[in-house]
Order: structure tokens, then C-alpha cells, then sequence
């Protein structure tokens, strides 16, 4: 573990589970936290994964690594904030969702002499808080680096080392096809979800009772990702607007095709469609990303 | 038990389940399977779940209860091959996911003194063929009968309490209402999740194995849908075209409001938009049709 001690700036569901995974390692690094709420710091103080700050200052006074955990719409101002009191070689990082704006709004206000290396755990759950983490969730999950030119090598290093020791695998891309990458596996799936749900609601045909009760045979599992965090998601379609909207036009042309076969009753189409997109599955589960076992939502 | 001997025509992951399920129970009910193809009989001899037949005449002989387990578009051959065999007073059912359609191709084929019961077990996994079904496949899901005006209420009872011994809950439905919420809840997710895929797999500025490692994000859910049987799907869409048609052009037409939204930067219509998906999230969770529990994909 390269660093003594670690500031987690915002106390949800990737600080929470940050400093869990942490502790689960009996690692000795010390781990401060703040959160602008109030009420969000007297939850984490019971749950007690960290040591909970009561100002900015004294979270990171002493820190060697501060990792901003905040909405992608908050990262700016809240680097702003902080940037008076950290010290010369304090390594800053994030876990934003979007990179090419994020480094843009946090890089203005790096001091002189503090390194900032972006990061981005691809881990997460439809639940938020600091009440909803857990030592686990980044164990055999992504942690996608995106030094800037201004990034030390070693730095990159530390931030690499940091978080294969919470259990992630570590790469780097370049900030901008990061986040072409992630408009297509989250943002535009995301984005598809939320419509799905948002339709389903206003459809006046069928009742709310109707979509609920008979929502195990596909819906649901919409409803799991249409229920993540809403501010969260709001900061990350504005903040990787022309990535979202590219993947969301490409969607709107290939739905339109599927359309057309249906209306058409070109079954040859579909089925071909459909077998293809099927290998696909077993490609993720080969990747370790899934497990071959089937969901039907019912663990007790 | 209101049935002695139970025909399953089909051998697939319902029919498997259906037996699976009696067989816990230790029904003393005769279970006899048929499946077209020699190299599923022989899959489900060896699972050994029901006693598989050589021929149709011989699986339905003497069954009072005779249940068609084969995609939507194969019901009507089906129904014209075995009605030939029929005793009087058998009940014939069926497990299609779409009902207008499927009651249009087997009602010609009824034979004079056979009863017809449509029914739809609301139960399902991505995989497909016999040795996927297991016994809690039904445990708290629905069964959705859709009884026609020949139908004799003493029949659609018998048909509840058997679906009800297999662990489902049961109401029913008119056929064309059944189809409606169905292309809500099902068929619309279905091909949403399979053109998100698709797109995943053609848009080359992103490889297919990053999507494929990247893809706990959110894409992966997506691939769990467009894993499922590709001949039951393109069936479904080739069947229910109009209610699936109606649905994806209300999807289309709210995605276009979100993408919009997104492009105008309009942050407060996205915040109440994600805000009221949420909570229809909460719904489904009280209503049973699925666990609190986060879902990160790895159950080991």
C-alpha cells in the first residue's frame, strides 16, 4: 500500500466501500472522510468505516492521497474547495464516471507541485449512501486510469497500486475514449433503462399494478439499472453529452431496423439478429464479467 | 392434483420445469414428454425428469391433461398433428407468451369434446433446452390464463389448480389485454436489450472485447435479455407485432425527449425523469417480483 493516508472527499457508496475494502486488508493507512452533509456524515460515523472529518481541511490535512468521490457535477467546485489545503506531493484522484470533462473542471485548480491522477472504478450498485457500501465491490471489477500529460509516471504507479489492493484490475486509456467506452457499456444502456421505465409508467393502457406484477419477465431488470442514483446520472449525460448522444443515435437507427423486420415479419432477419447477439453473452461470461447462472431474481 | 397423467409436447426449459416441479412435490401424476427432436429425447431421458415417448400418439395416450411447450410459432402445427390422438374431455394447454395469436392457430385444431385452456407461466432464464429447468422455476411467479368464451369454467379451474401446485400464483385475463402488458413487461425490454447489443457489437470505435470487459457498468443486464432463445423471440415479435409495435413507438418517442434533454443540458428534466424511475423500482421490490439485494453479478 504506497499511501499512509487517504481522504475520502464525499462519503456514498465508492468512498464507503473504499475504506471497507481497505480495512479488509488490515492495512494500517489511516482513512479521513468528509461529506458536506451533515446527516451524511453522522451515518458513516455509525457505520464506522472511517474516521469522519468536520471540515475540508481537517479531512485532508496530512493526507497523501485525497480521492474525490462526488458526482461528476460536483468534482469542480469541490476541487476548488479543497485545493488551499493540501500539501506539496498530495496525490489527487477521482472516481468520476466521465473523464474528458472531469479533468477539464478538477485540472484549473491543482496547486503547484499536488499530481492529479484520474481514475474511474467500474463498480457500483442500483443502491447509494455511504450505508450501501461494501468491502467487495471492487474485487475482480475495472479501474480505468487516465493520467493526462501533466501526470508523473510513478504517480500513475501509487494510484495502479492503490486499487489492486481493494481488488481491482488497473488499466489506462486516454481520457476521451474512456469515455466513448463507457457511453456505450453504461451511459446509452443506462439512458435505455430509465426511458423503458419512464414509458412503461405513463403508459395509461396497462396499469402501474399490472407493469409491476408481471415485471419478472424482462422489466425488472431495467428497473434495477433505472434505479441508480439520479443525480449521479443527471451530471453524467451533460457531462458526456456528444459520446451519449453518438451511441443513442446509433441505437435509434439499428431499433429502427429491428422495427421494420417485425412489421415486415422477417423472421429470418430477427432470428439471425437474435442468435448473434446471444454469443455475445457468452463472451462476458467468459470474461469473468457475469456468472452462466441463471437470474431470476429470487437469492433467498 | 385435479390431473392423473400429464402430456408435455416439448421438452424444453418450461416442460422440464413443469415436471421438475411435480416431481418435488411427489405427485403421484404419470408424467409422459415428447420432443420432435431425437437428440432432446435423449438429453431428457438421461435428466430423467418425465417418461419421454418415441412418438406423439404414444406420449398422449390416456393423458388428461395435454400441455403444448413449443415456440408461439410452432403451436398451431402442433395442435393439427396431435388432435388426431385426443381422447374426450382432455384438456389441451399451452405455455405461449403470446395469446391472441396462438389461441387463432390452435382453436381450428381442437377436436370436437377436447377443451382448450390457454394459459402463460410468467417464469423464464436466458438459457434454453431441457437440462435447464429446475423444480422452484414457478415458486412466486405468475400464471396468466386467458381463458376464451368455449372455455368451461370447471376446465380454467382444474388448469389454476394445477399452475397453483406447481408454486405459481394465477389470474386471468383477456387475450388481448394479456398481450398488451406483455409486449410492456417483456417483449419491448427483449428487443431493447437485443438492439443495445447489437449496436455494442458493430460500432467500431470501440473493440468488442472492451465492451466485453467493460461491461458490469450496466451492458452486461442488457446481455442476460439478448441471451435468451432466439426462435422463441423472433416467434414473440412475428406474433404480437401490432402491441409490440405500439410499445417501441411510445419508447422511441420518449428516448427522443431524453436525448433532447441531454442536448439542451436541461438537468432538472433529466433529475425528475431518474427521480420518478426510481421509485417504480421500490414498487417492484414490495410487490415481491424481485430481491432488495444490489446485483453485481457475482454470486461465488
Amino acid at each position: 500500500m504506497p499511501f499512509k493516508h487517504i481522504a475520502l472527499l464525499g462519503l456514498g457508496l465508492i468512498a464507503s466501500s473504499i475504506a471497507m475494502a481497505l480495512r479488509r486488508n488490515n492495512s494500517e493507512t489511516k482513512i479521513t472522510g468528509f461529506s458536506r452533509s451533515k446527516r451524511t456524515r453522522r451515518k458513516a460515523e455509525k457505520i464506522d468505516f472511517c474516521k469522519v472529518s468536520e471540515s475540508i481541511s481537517d479531512c485532508v490535512l496530512g493526507a497523501d492521497l485525497v480521492i474525490l468521490c462526488v458526482p461528476v457535477g460536483a468534482m469542480g467546485d469541490l476541487m476548488q474547495r479543497v485545493a488551499p489545503y493540501l500539501s506539496k506531493g498530495t496525490i489527487v484522484s477521482d472516481v468520476g464516471s466521465v473523464k474528458v470533462n472531469v479533468i477539464s473542471e478538477i485540472n484549473p485548480f491543482i496547486p503547484k507541485e499536488v499530481i492529479f491522477v484520474p481514475a474511474h472504478p467500474l463498480a457500483g450498485t442500483e443502491n447509494s449512501g455511504p450505508d450501501a457500501g461494501f468491502a467487495t465491490l471492487f474485487d475482480n471489477r475495472w479501474c480505468i486510469l487516465t493520467p493526462t500529460d501533466q501526470t508523473p509516471i510513478d504517480a500513475t504507479k501509487k494510484v495502479k497500486k492503490f486499487w489492486q489492493s481493494l481488488g481491482a484490475e488497473v488499466c489506462e486509456m486516454d481520457a476521451s475514449h474512456h469515455d466513448l467506452v463507457l457511453s456505450v457499456t453504461s451511459h446509452a444502456p443506462h439512458l435505455i433503462a430509465f426511458t423503458m421505465v419512464g414509458v412503461a409508467d405513463e403508459f395509461s393502457k396497462v396499469t402501474n399494478s399490472e407493469v409491476i406484477n408481471y415485471s419478472a419477465a424482462g422489466f425488472r431488470d431495467f428497473t434495477r439499472l433505472a434505479a441508480s442514483d439520479p443525480i449521479m446520472w443527471r451530471d453524467i449525460f451533460i457531462n458526456n453529452k456528444d459520446a451519449a448522444l453518438e451511441i443513442l443515435g446509433r441505437f435509434t437507427e439499428e431499433l429502427f431496423k429491428l422495427q421494420s423486420a417485425i412489421r415486415r415479419k422477417d423472421g429470418d432477419f430477427l432470428l439471425k439478429y437474435f442468435e448473434r447477439t446471444r454469443s455475445i453473452r457468452r463472451n462476458i461470461i467468459e470474461a469473468g464479467q457475469d456468472t452462466a447462472e441463471p437470474n431470476f431474481g429470487r437469492k433467498k
